[in-house]
């Protein structure tokens, strides 16, 4: 069975998981806890984070980045990259524009604050930094405004096809949806092209993922919210 | 005439010249002060940031990723990310530890306190931090350990064939040498391996950087060091 190593509120983890699953492809989940930096995980990964895929073969492919380019290689029946050379280039751009810079101003201060501090914070005492948390809540509606500018012009996030780009801006959403910041109802294009991906098959698995001691904001497993 | 878009101190700008260099594609380069955001620069690319290649066709790609992918697939006679799926995947992986972690570590930091916070502190000061600056220095130390683990089994980083895991960290210890902090002394492999990479003719347009108000150290354009 392939393997995937993950944290349940790593977006990169989540973006790994939708495209496994749009290109039906089984795999079990191992959840890693990997700033513990366990040693047995270190073997397999020595930069020590998530997701990490051991595949049917058992090839080893550490981090995001070179995990969607080899499934795309190794299992192109249904390219979630694009065809075409320019199609390829605004795909990765709108990767990159989640993973870097909504990452940077939201989904990392936020996951800090609300659930990752509690672990790493050994001895101190684990208290949420309400100013990074306001911060990153005010953040996040140039982002959404910036989705809505896209869908207003193009039926997916980088055109006609659902891509990576919608992969991996949701696998961003859904986590902070689990904590209740996104403001959907300032956004209401943006919730439109939420709606279309929360309600495809794929998405179900990450709707029922639950992190002990987070509740999720009542509305994250709904499809009508 | 293809154009890149660059800041002289940005490691992700520099790993596309040499990848421009290693594959003998002609360039003009423009320096982008991406900081001040100006609105003809975010006309090109949203997101703000370098580096940005406008290719002889008009193709815009912004970002490091979907230019080296785009370069690898548009122009693929000299391959520099590997043939077969696990060299690519072993190249992706290094990519990754020198542009997310060795950044986030060393160069990030280095660059901030050394170069970049004097033109984004605005009103305020410029006052480099130095405890963030020793962080930065000691934190190298691991990466050339790891550096040096790796070329005792290997003749190059990612294994016997030159390749994008070898220029990206170049790419960041060139910036790191510029200021001075790189300790070769206490490194000699991984100074072997360095040396090797530097004498490479595409090296040498980097060699003649300068940067206003900022020396770079004395061994910086020595071959021999």
């Amino acid at each position: 069975m392939r393997v995937l190593y993950h944290y349940i509120l790593c977006p990169l983890s989540r973006k790994v998981r939708l495209t496994l699953a749009e290109k039906k492809l089984d795999f079990s989940l191992e959840q890693e806890r990997y700033w513990e930096k366990r040693p047995a995980f270190l073997q397999i990964n020595p930069a020590g984070d998530v997701p990490v895929l051991i595949d049917l073969n058992g090839s080893t492919v550490c981090g995001a980045y070179p995990i969607i380019e080899y499934l795309e290689e190794a299992y192109p029946e249904r390219s979630l990259i694009g065809e075409t050379l320019t199609q390829k280039v605004e795909v990765r751009r709108l990767m990159g524009w989640f993973d870097d810079k909504f990452a940077r101003d939201v989904t990392m201060p936020l996951v800090m604050e609300k659930n990752l501090r509690r672990y790493m914070s050994g001895t101190t005492p684990f208290a949420p930094n309400s100013h990074v948390i306001r911060t990153a809540q005010a953040a996040i509606n140039p982002h959404l405004d910036y989705i809505a500018w896209l869908i207003d012009r193009r039926n997916w996030l980088a055109g006609e096809q659902f891509s990576l780009a919608d992969i991996t801006a949701a696998a961003h959403l859904s986590i902070i949806d689990y904590l209740g910041d996104v403001p959907w109802d300032k956004h209401p294009l943006a919730k439109e092209w939420y709606m279309r991906i929360k309600s495809r098959p794929t998405f179900r698995a990450l709707l029922q993922d639950r992190v002990p001691g987070t509740m999720p904001s009542i509305h994250y497993p709904n499809l009508d919210f």
